[in-house]
């Protein structure tokens, strides 16, 4: 096994401490990467808080991190020592499954491992996520980080870029689409970039007005008040698109009643189940979609366009050691817009 | 006013009796409608039992119905004496909204004047239905009923046909679409004829396999039993457009489920609250709609489009003196597929 370091919990508390963890030796497919820097998602605080190490499994978080490559096994071809590459949220599938043959590996059918909290398909140990200082990785489930894009900004693309890419391909976003984005966190402030970069006439829909300047300097083209009925109405059936990134539960109604006719309201992060009056559905034949990660050709895409575009995450960037403090403040929301964990310290 | 007949409840009791009812004089883009048959809605039997009689107003249902125009008004110009005609559940809408204007009148922001059960914009008379002997209505509510479409099994396109022809049309339903129906009445049974006609490979979900020989009678290429797990696991991921018409609240996590990646899940009727797990539409990329009724050019393609396939309704015609019969027979779904009312009896 190849000793490492990671902030792990082990349950007892709600906090993370840095402690010695184990990857596997390198499989012939495998990279062994340094990992140079970790996002931190949202879903690792739902993690953490879900986690009662009953199972006897540590948990050590992160699922959006990149770094170097530090050593191959012997059927890789596509990487050499030194590569700088970016590993996202899940790290194999089945590879048979329809939804893996179309390059859609996050909806494997068998379900895809994930980088955390999973279990390895072929030794059936838990994953261990990227707060950690190595990961060892299946080469295809690496992806090359392309030159130019700074890799501590680029880290939450891998979750955070990827699952607002998704659906704005999928929905055809691109010049002249109306596209509005509901909530300014994580998810959505790379949404407004996207959708700029994608041509689209970008709107933020935000409770206050507050965020106005932080909007424009995104490269929206406008702030919608939520919390101004005059306003949420105006703006009635104005989008084609509407990602709604809140993370909350919330009522759905008066984002669908923003879309316009035969658009869609993509929301994004897991919700659990939501509920919507067919009504608002109905007039203008509505459509709801939902989006989370990404399989890995479009991942890799995602990458290629921010490069050529100059995308990368507004981060606040902390040493690991801080990694306690990040969470707290993440979960209130005191973030502009992602925390980005520098590695270094762990060596 | 123009004196004529009609079958009318009076919110005393759950029957209707055969009673007068008046007519407006016509207005100068005005038509009389002689009504020969009138279709039996699952909106009919809603709103009969919603209706308490406390406004005082009579309650006329029906509002898909086929007729002869007998007079006009004299700004008409479209429609001459003698004229077949169609008329929905639609019969005036603002004219002026965004909706309006791009000929979705249905989901007119204002609010469309319903053919039963609304309020004349001009008046402001509650408007009486087609479960009568005539109808005035203004001209450009009316469509021209297509020759070679025979009038009783044509009247239900008025209502459960647009309704259908809409997601089909929106959703791009076309050769090569991988359509199923879910619920083989009224509304499913015209939503396989249509599919099957546009080209679509069309398959009908069904609680049992009794309906084998109705499906195939109707054009289905499939029948998909939606109570046997192991046939909805097999057909998992397999249709690009699911139809459910199912008209009582039921989960559409199992219909969900056989949607294609960035397919759809058009629910039609209304369902009012309907609550879906997030995964379900994430895990795909799959998006659920809803549809009701149409606008005023689409019902025109539609009548077109059904005159040029032969496709009119599965009827059983029955006097409009059994409307109480076939009101009941409709609440236990003891109809294939739907109930058309002969009004000459209330000459």
């Amino acid at each position: 096994m190849r000793p490492t370091t990671g902030w792990q919990a082990d349950g007892t508390t709600g906090t993370l401490r840095r402690g010695p963890i184990e990857r596997r030796e390198l499989r012939p497919d495998d990279l062994a990467v340094r990992i140079d820097y970790c996002g931190v998602c949202g879903t690792d605080v739902h993690a953490l808080d879900g986690h009662d190490g009953k199972a006897g499994h540590l948990l050590v978080p992160g699922h959006e991190f990149t770094g170097v490559v530090t050593a191959t096994g012997p059927d890789v071809s596509g990487f050499a020592v030194g590569d700088p590459v970016a590993v996202g949220n899940i790290v194999d599938s089945c590879g048979r499954c329809a939804m893996c043959r179309a390059g859609q590996e996050n909806f494997c059918h068998a379900f895809p491992t994930l980088t955390y909290g999973g279990t390895d398909r072929q030794d059936g140990s838990p994953t261990l996520g990227g707060y950690s200082r190595e990961y060892v990785v299946r080469d295809r489930f690496a992806h090359r980080l392309p030159a130019g894009l700074d890799p501590a900004g680029a880290a939450p693309l891998l979750c955070a870029g990827i699952t607002v890419w998704e659906p704005l391909q999928a929905l055809g976003v691109g010049p002249g689409s109306r596209v509005a984005v509901a909530g300014l966190g994580g998810l959505g402030h790379l949404a407004v970039k996207m959708a700029v970069a994608l041509g689209a006439t970008t709107t933020v829909i935000s409770r206050s007005p507050d965020k106005a300047d932080d909007a424009r300097r995104l490269g929206a083209h406008d702030l919608l008040v939520s919390s101004d009925e005059g306003q949420m109405a105006e703006a009635r059936d104005r989008f084609d698109v509407v990602i709604d990134t809140i993370s909350a539960p919330h009522d759905l109604g008066p984002y669908l009643r923003l879309v316009a006719m035969d658009g869609t309201l993509s929301q994004l992060g897991y919700l659990g189940p939501v509920t919507v009056e067919t009504i608002d559905l109905l007039v203008g034949r509505k459509k709801l979609s939902s989006a989370g990660s990404g399989g890995l050709p479009a991942t890799a895409a995602m990458l290629d366009f921010c490069a050529a575009h100059g995308i990368t995450a507004d981060i606040e960037l902390l040493p690991s050691s801080q990694v306690n403090e990040a969470l707290e403040r993440l979960r209130r929301n005191d973030v502009r817009y992602r925390f980005v964990l520098d590695m270094a310290d762990l060596d």
